[in-house]
């Protein structure tokens, strides 16, 4: 029945009416239940008091548009290193972010901010979104080329359900303290990403090797994404912080761990290449995981030489994960991680939550002063002693591997394949909830590649489409 | 007499010649009239009793930053899609705003913020003239390879005063609300431009086709100009309008409405797209209608919903535009649109202006409570009903259409140029104003060509410079 | 001796061992003296009766991150113009102006914020160790193509020591004022760099000339560093003056300077271009000329058209360097100066000092009323004339050129090396201070090459790597 004027048909529809379908529905969503908050709202701001100079707005908007510049730009452009999937990579994110900002305003909202059966929005919850937006393209780093547009938002809307659950989880319920995300963010959004990427192990992909690499021009687009990051994550893990203090703390304890993961990064990569050369990939990962590293740890009193330790640990590991572990998570495990999630937000995730532990464990009231009533609440009221703060927040990271894991396989399921060609492939375990198997992947000699998807343009003097000209996605079932 | 040296050296000095003289105008104009305001002079500021926090400078700068970005990065590498005219639309770019940046200052100066005979500048003047350069690179768009860069500073000297004259009508005679432009800039810039390409219609310009695609890289240089477009948006609508309520909601609304726009513009390039497939230009453009339609709304009580719906539509309508109005555009009415800113600003400002209308006739004082004085003072005391604040937007619609079309026409007989080549070519209707022959445009083989106007490096190991090995702007007259 | 595995393994552990000592000297000196300051730190902030909205980060950050962006993207990109060094450019931008901010937090801080034995870190610490990156990168403009990392970082050890003598001098013990440092910054960085790069003569470069031009897409590449400059240079300038007005007045004539220098770019550029053709060259640099030239007077009452006429100068001044000196800077006084840091950073540095002598001695108390205070300190309190303030200022720019020089001279000496090949190689003058003729520096052949320190991936459909098969790094001495 392939090829069926009827089956095209279909498949030409897939990604239109799933975007209308979301679209419409997060619309009539908004429309019920999203409402603007006392910050932005003509007649509730003017209502008492207030100093316009006062509003939210001017303490956390920088902040938050140096945020959106990394997950659009930074997270974009840092996967468009692949020489044929640029498009993909900076489109698809582009896709994605957009539908989980509206999405994530939603579920966060109620999970957060629904005061009178109505969600508050301002800029916080511009902020939160876009975190959301961040756990999302890190899952989305990890099965990058190998799905189609239309299971990414499925991946999406399930990804951020899950998300605001385990942030509601560890925010909310057991009080942890994690600003920056290396638990909710980086942590959550690589397992997601890795236990997805593991259901759809694709045995046959050294059929699309050719593609899997870079060029020249490719990696500096690729550092385009780096640099932006690296830039503004300082501004990323103290976006949500409580203000003063807080806010200034955490961008310089993030600074400089930035620092230290990059020289840690550049004496591992060249100790570790051949002839003592550099690898790219290495710099536009692994030093960034400074970043990763202290976003638990960043607000609190870390001290500079901690943020410094801290760093340089995280940009170690991950570019021994680069070298040494990512082969072995493909050959003995079954995890292609297409971007090295686990090196850049994995393991320096893991770290930095247990980091967190420590840190807080350390808590004095010396050490705070009256600072503490900010960083910890609870114990600040007498309510936890630093230690229980610190078991409470290993407690997190375990939650949150936990629901990365559930929630990775569950997507996983639900972006349930065929084999697209008559080479065996083993079938995923049977899918607990949901089962769509018109939502068309790429075979595997035509993963990582852009014209699958998008029109893609002829070469400048040359009309040809390169080795291979794609076929439509692989859509049978 | 073409290439006697005579004219060889007429041609060489134009450029030049006009750049000085444009700098030398501008110059003596500021040292006439432009003057420090109480913000920025040393000794305003200290007369009196101002808290440093309270300088204005800190509630505009980092917005008016944005702006900057989308100026001259958005902008500069949207443009830079077309394969062998990237150093022209950034370097046009780059040259067309630090001047319209100059004599802005003087026209809207003149306009808006002159007092005992001088011009006083600070933050939101740097706004301000920020926001004419945007208006005159959407113009530039409309033309974008077909004319040269004293043509284009030429059209930006007119444009300017143009625009400054048509917003100081909608804005300080009208008591227009327009805070993002949906009318000033982004109507106004389409349809200057598109009657301007209108008066320059080349019925032989396919003479260039092959140069009026994009390559591969090309299109991922254009996607940081998208991307940055996109991310800074809320900025862009935000960074004139009130303090505290108003610039939180505009930002939010456009965030929204982006968000929107994004997913309507993948649903509709995929629908209408060759075997379901996504167009590069819908999503480098289209997703960006959001921003556009949210322009003179934004500010207003629209509600989160309001955003999603009129991002959605403006997204869906600018992708239609651009698959199948372009082609009618140019084949009908002979208007050759080089970035299809008739679906991207022409449209979606219009329906922004419309917007604009309906939230503005809806306003009550329910709605704003005391906020009411911020976005519609007119209404707050009750010099005008909201219908009539309706009636007033509208009719600002039509001023801003006048004036745009009127200085199109103009600018376009001001750029015209003699047929290249024997080949019948219609002369555009006679000059009112100003006939400048001397001003060289490409011919049309060499129209999208870097070659004509830069130094242009050859390949990495080929020292042939392509197919065409342009020859100097035709200057004939 | 060559090619033994016991010289390999040296050559190969050079770059590692050099990061992971210095990243091990920083971390314990940053243990032993870097403390929060009362803005970081918990208990210090709480201390007292601050409201968080008065904590400096809110007046700072947002400069902060544009200086980040400056140093990191702008630097790092502007320099990947050549076609097969954008991996070096913009990695070893990175590497270096990672340690150099840890490093000068040391440096700066023991001159500038000791108290109490220890070093104060905030975000003015953080914006002062940007500018001392920003230095640093200068001087890796001038070598740019002709070093290796080891070498470089070794240059940054040197280079951030006299930088923080020289900035302490200057500020300090001098009372100069040069807040955007067309002193401190430009002046410094490039002269330093220009000694070096003379010390470091290679009479056989032209063995390197194929690799020392632009592509077309590195060229596009170089302009998004470019703009990003030009962009954030008002930042940049006003990062560091005093709130208010002073912060205020500086972005703003930064801003009109550098509309001017990019006008009076284009027009000379298109002058002295054969066939009035534009230089891509011109236009990344010289069009930056009117950042630099307002480093010192920016903050002082020049008067906009003050800084259209500063800004125009060192545009064309710039440019006409690029076009006549750069050759006869080569030819005459064998500095090769890879991106002319002279005609951007050298000229206009002083240009900007001169400046401000000039604007520094027309300071009346009747232009700066009670601001007089904030800007000349010492002229307010009656301790110097204007007249002295200037002649201080002069003595300023002497001062700096003299550390400059002499810094490069040993910077020069330190990264000493031998003739690569048999062909006759002038020894520079013998070291003062150092020699270690360890650290690998390309062999004339493989200069502007990354694959000598980089793996670099092939090309798309050609697994061939070049013309050029790049050997190690030459390390024998």
């Amino acid at each position: 029945m392939a090829g069926s004027p009827r089956r095209a048909a279909g498949r030409r529809l897939q990604l239109p009416l799933l975007c209308l379908l979301l679209q419409g529905a997060t619309a009539i969503l908004f429309a019920v239940f999203v409402r603007y908050n006392r910050e932005t709202d003509a007649a509730l701001w003017h209502w008492g008091n207030h100093s316009n100079a006062d509003n939210e707005f001017y303490f956390r908007y920088p902040s938050f548009q140096d945020v959106h510049v990394m997950v659009f730009v930074g997270f974009g452009f840092l996967m468009a290193f692949l020489q044929r999937y640029g498009f993909s990579s900076v489109g698809f994110t582009f896709l994605l972010a957009a539908f989980a900002l509206q999405w994530s305003t939603l579920v966060q909202g109620f999970f957060h901010s629904m005061h009178g059966g109505h969600i508050h929005v301002g800029v916080e919850s511009m902020i939160n979104a876009d975190f959301c937006a961040g756990a999302v393209l890190i899952s989305f780093g990890a099965v990058l080329g190998k799905t189609g547009p239309a299971q990414l938002l499925l991946m999406t809307l399930l990804e951020t359900v899950l998300f605001g659950i385990n942030e509601f989880v560890l925010l909310s319920l057991l009080g942890v303290k994690d600003a920056g995300g290396s638990m909710t963010i980086h942590t959550f959004g690589a397992y997601f990403g890795l236990v997805l990427s593991r259901v759809l192990y694709r045995p046959q992909l050294e059929k699309s090797k050719h593609l899997q690499g870079s060029v020249y021009h490719s990696d500096l687009f690729a550092m385009i994404g780096t640099i932006f990051l690296w830039i503004f994550w300082p501004s990323f893990n103290s976006a949500p912080t409580t203000l003063g203090d807080g806010q200034h703390r955490t961008a310089l304890n993030t600074y400089y761990s930035l620092t230290a993961s990059t020289l840690g990064t550049f004496a591992l990569s060249a100790l570790v290449g051949e002839h003592g050369r550099l690898d790219m990939v290495h710099i536009q990962n692994a030093a960034l995981a400074g970043g990763v590293v202290v976003g638990t740890a960043g607000e609190m009193m870390l001290t500079p030489f901690g943020a410094l330790a801290a760093g340089f640990l995280a940009g170690t590991v991950s570019t021994l994960g680069y070298k040494f572990l990512t082969p072995i998570l493909e050959a003995k495990f079954k995890v292609q991680d297409t971007c090295g999630v686990h090196n850049l937000h994995g393991m320096p995730g893991v770290l930095g939550a247990l980091l967190g532990v420590l840190v807080a464990g350390l808590a004095t009231h010396e050490a705070y002063g009256e600072g503490l009533d900010s960083v910890f609440p609870l114990v600040a009221v007498g309510q936890r002693t630093a230690t229980s703060q610190a078991m409470h927040q290993l407690f997190g990271l375990l939650v949150t591997l936990t629901f990365a894991s559930v929630g990775g396989g569950l997507g996983g399921v639900l972006g349930d394949r065929m084999p697209p060609s008559p080479s065996p492939s083993p079938l995923p375990p049977p899918g607990l909830l949901l089962r769509l198997p018109f939502l068309g992947s790429p075979p595997d000699p035509q993963c990582y590649e852009d014209q699958v998807y998008w029109e893609v343009p002829g070469e400048p003097e040359d009309e040809a489409q390169g080795p291979l000209r794609a076929e439509e996605p692989d859509t049978r079932a």
